[in-house]
């Protein structure tokens, strides 16, 4: 199953902390493919977040996203910047495609912005993370920073949007577009019934 | 509980179908509530749904609703014309608060557009419907049709924004807000916790 998540995004963050434990108890492999936001909301002719761009719905975010966080007991604390660029992060996570580290690296950077408020756009942040979790950091930010990383990401944000996702966090499975933290059980269910 | 719909709404139809059986399996009395998306949308700058504003946004929604209303045993035939205008229908509803068939007629209704791609927008339409039930349809047909309806569909829409209400189907208790079809159980499950 597919796993495409945006460091900025709300509803990624339960995803994240939860997927990797859930994919497990249904025997489903993971595919991580984060992607960028926003060029796929510069479509619709958006600036910024559409959390940000429409009050009611922004005020009615945060309070759904703190009581689900506290249903799946994770910590929330709302960031006092939103959204932030997590591009770098991003890149780092598509240059270690199948390293064993890439669930737990996620699951602090996502922990670091939405648990923490700390600033992931910051790269002193990402070393922090890195180093947190016995990494070469330096490698791995020269690596993240490289032209190269900048056009995995573009390449694999042009493919979300040819897949037709249009918000985080998605679920494929086969020809399947699941959308939002609260499609996670849906999608590995039906891939348990129609890929296995 | 408060459910606050809009006959227009796809995600409003599985919520209606579900909602007096699942408030009964909770002992929660319900308070339907329908309103017109059109001014709330308009305020965001929109002048039709966002499902056709935003193409692959409203390609998700069809399917997302289609394996929903499938998982729920519901039938579905995505109408011909969406969204079709609801507020006679809205406003015959509004006028018969705590009438023992009003969520019958609330069921038909959303059965008529999504089930049997029926012009809800048409007055025949909504005379069967309320001749399918055995009802006065004349003397409801002139209430809803009345300057007073109108008011009240308004007053009511105006209610729904300064609750917080942006999108459809919403349910409300106490003070939260709950929003969206899959939220559902939730909202009951707080009402149990909380206000009861």
């Amino acid at each position: 199953m597919q796993f495409w998540f945006e460091f900025a995004s709300t509803y990624s963050y339960p995803a994240a902390m939860r997927i990797e434990a859930a994919a497990a108890r249904h025997g489903v492999a993971l595919d991580w493919r984060p992607f960028w936001l926003g060029p796929i909301f510069a479509e619709q002719g958006w600036n910024d977040s559409p959390f940000n761009l429409q009050p009611a719905k922004g005020r009615y975010m945060w309070r759904d996203l703190e009581r689900r966080c506290a249903g799946y007991g994770l910590p929330l604390l709302r960031p006092s910047r939103f959204p932030r660029n997590g591009r770098l992060a991003a890149r780092i996570v598509i240059g270690a495609a199948g390293e064993p580290w890439l669930p737990a690296f996620v699951r602090a950077v996502y922990h670091a912005n939405f648990a923490e408020d700390r600033n992931i756009t910051d790269r002193g942040v990402i070393v922090d993370l890195l180093e947190g979790l016995g990494l070469p950091s330096a490698a791995l930010l020269a690596s993240g920073e490289s032209e190269r990383a900048k056009e995995a990401l573009a390449a694999q944000t042009a493919q979300a949007q040819r897949l037709g996702v249009f918000g985080a966090p998605s679920f494929i499975v086969g020809d399947e577009l699941f959308w939002g933290d609260d499609r996670l059980e849906d999608a590995l269910d039906w891939h348990v019934r129609h890929a296995a």
